[in-house]
């Protein structure tokens, strides 16, 4: 069970948190739970921390003492959790990173996990003791903490789940699954009662905040069964014995009805780079995103159409909004070596994708896009696809109005409510 | 170099720690620093256990997860402070309990100093790292975190010194010094400039909050030179060759001019109790006092008079204001048994004594204190004495004025201020 943080904002909702647990207890399950810091407890600490390094040059995250700071957060939620526990008398003890020891990478500030030995904790969870892990942090080679990046309580709990071999992964957040669309786009938007480890991997990297898409990398390789459920539930009515809502993350095999279309999802934080009439001469592109990739600028979609003038090319290509100005600076810097005649940037686009592992299977589903956006008479700039992903890059003020569009046009309204 | 939770109150006064580590430092020192948590968030912390423990029957402290918590405070402080040196060009890092280790026993909550190996710590400062250490914490045998009690970083700081065979332990705090009484009492008080471990200890088991009691032992024990000095110093002046007023606690042998008395405190948080008309027969003193000491109750001044019927006395004692009540249940359950008629209790009263190692050698100081006492009126309640200490209960109403009364008698007013 992981509970984010805020699903532990204060004493009154760990309480609930403790009422969840006890839950799965009573049922005879052996349960781990995962926590985070309390909501604004980790931006305090990493404010904290950018207060007291003042002079350095470097990101915050880069010194070793970041991780010290920020992993106290965890660590107080942790022993709480555990003395509410105890309180109540079960049997419950915290783990500090280094105590299991949960041994990452030395990428202190966003350490990826290398092993997690079960030796200290399969025992004490054998033996009947609720394991309360403070979540987002580990142990570096160097004997050190460190921190898994932002989100990371969630990778924690998935690499737990798949090192205990744990029967399922429950992620406790402030929603009840994960939904077609956003909800606050569309009313129409249904909770999807399963969707596959790729789907989910599309729409995490995608935007949709549920997940951290480590986590869900790392599920998909282990096959760790999550749940995704809401921690605002009331914890008395299942112990009435009613299900509560929740989506299930699992391989596509146990999905027996496939949507052709699971989601649509809309990102903003895109921007969109042209470079007008650039000599059509072999190796000109390469060299422009071989610079951007080498200054760490990951591009997306590529259009290349033939300019108005000579033979030259237009190339344009989206972005990542805030990689905007540091590619200006880099394709500034390479005017002559390129020979662009201009370089257009644009903030105002945005992504709107719609995934389905069902579209593996079925023609027809890029056409629908296509025709249903004409349509509205929202003008498609830029295409990406993947075997279960279309992306189409549109202007931002069309949006929600694609995104409404889309939803109805493939049938998503009329999903049933999962139960 | 120890600073305490007022000194590292916030951003601003961990950057004026971090200039008076950087000027230990920039004289060719190696430093160790032991750092308490922000001022209030122990505090936080501690209130948050109790709330997260409200079904528990135990001390709050009692709890492994109380440490767990707790603990988190001092390391972010540890971070804060390191990453602050850093980012001023200085070599730097922060060390957990756990990553020293700081090895304690087992009595999580007010754990004590087993061992510091030298192994980890002595290399990184010998390196020319600045070691910055999370102080109050450290690792009791179960291999889970532990802390020392409230004031602990004391202790801490005194630990490593003598571990590290340092040539001083500089602990800064909120006041300039000790001074020869309170100095909200009078303004007569003068600093000392140097106070032997004894009297110390007698100063800081009588309510001088200066230093935990502990922490005095320790640096008895091993010689472990301490200053008292403080943080709200212009460390600007001190890299101008000012010397900061301080006082240095030390060996009895190093103080060359011998105070008789150095210092008058009092202590308003006493209680008393009296036993009327016990049969005076042999045992049932013993059998009070046993009962009381089985209960963790400590008792000091005892005073058995002569009552005014039969062959029976009057017992009287001194004892913690705390711990008043729970006395008072116990002896009420052994009224038949211990055969007295009635029980007074009284919580207005104060102690106030007189400390000084000359008095070894010097006759008439009880003397001067009693005539002192009885000139302003004031009736001695109960007394009791040690080779540098004489005590002496009264009613509270009367502590002021005979705190100025004592100190004026023994002529503290008159002692030079030491530079």
């Amino acid at each position: 069970m992981k509970f984010g943080g805020t699903s532990v904002a204060d004493i009154d909702r760990i309480a609930r948190v403790a009422e969840f647990v006890r839950l799965e207890a009573d049922a005879g399950h052996a349960v781990v739970v995962v926590v985070s810091a309390m909501a604004g407890e980790t931006n305090k600490l990493v404010d904290y921390v950018k207060r007291a390094s003042t002079r350095g040059t470097s990101r915050v995250s880069d010194n070793l003492e970041y991780d010290v700071v920020v992993s106290a957060g965890e660590q107080v939620t942790s022993g709480l959790l555990a003395a509410m526990l105890q309180s109540h008398g079960y049997k419950a003890r915290s783990w500090q990173g280094w105590q299991i020891p949960l041994k990452t990478s030395e990428a202190h500030g966003k350490a990826r996990i290398v092993d997690i030995p079960a030796d200290n904790l399969a025992p004490a969870i054998d033996s009947g003791e609720i394991a309360i892990v403070a979540g987002f942090q580990g142990i570096a080679p160097d004997g050190r903490i460190a921190t898994l990046g932002r989100g990371g309580s969630d990778t924690t709990a998935v690499a737990l789940a798949a090192a205990l071999g744990a029967e399922r992964c429950d992620i406790y957040t402030d929603v009840d699954g994960v939904y077609t669309t956003d909800p606050r786009i569309t009313q129409d938007a249904r909770r999807l009662s399963r969707v596959s480890y790729e789907e989910m991997l599309e729409m995490a990297s995608l935007g949709a905040k549920v997940l951290q898409t480590r986590s869900v990398e790392l599920a998909m390789a282990y096959h760790v069964r999550l749940r995704v459920l809401s921690s605002f539930a009331d914890p008395a009515e299942a112990r009435d014995g009613k299900m509560h809502p929740c989506t299930v993350i699992c391989d596509e095999e146990e999905i027996v009805e496939k949507h052709i279309v699971s989601g649509v999802t809309p990102s903003r934080s895109e921007a969109k780079i042209s470079l007008m009439t650039v000599p059509d001469e072999p190796g000109r592109a390469a060299r422009i995103f071989n610079e951007l990739a080498m200054a760490n600028i990951n591009v997306d979609m590529i259009v290349q159409s033939p300019a108005k003038t000579g033979k030259a090319a237009n190339i344009s290509f989206s972005l990542d909004e805030t990689d905007l100005s540091k590619a200006q600076d880099l394709l500034a810097g390479l005017k002559d070596d390129i020979g662009y005649t201009d370089v257009v940037a644009d903030r105002n686009v945005s992504k709107v994708s719609v995934i389905g592992v069902g579209m593996k299977s079925h023609a027809g589903v890029a056409a629908t896009m296509f025709k249903t956006l004409a349509d509205r008479g929202i003008n498609i700039l830029n295409i990406s696809t993947s075997e279960i992903k279309i992306s189409v890059l549109i202007h931002s003020e069309y949006t929600e109005l694609a995104v409404r569009a889309l939803h109805q046009a493939y049938g998503l309204h009329n999903l049933a409510e999962a139960s």
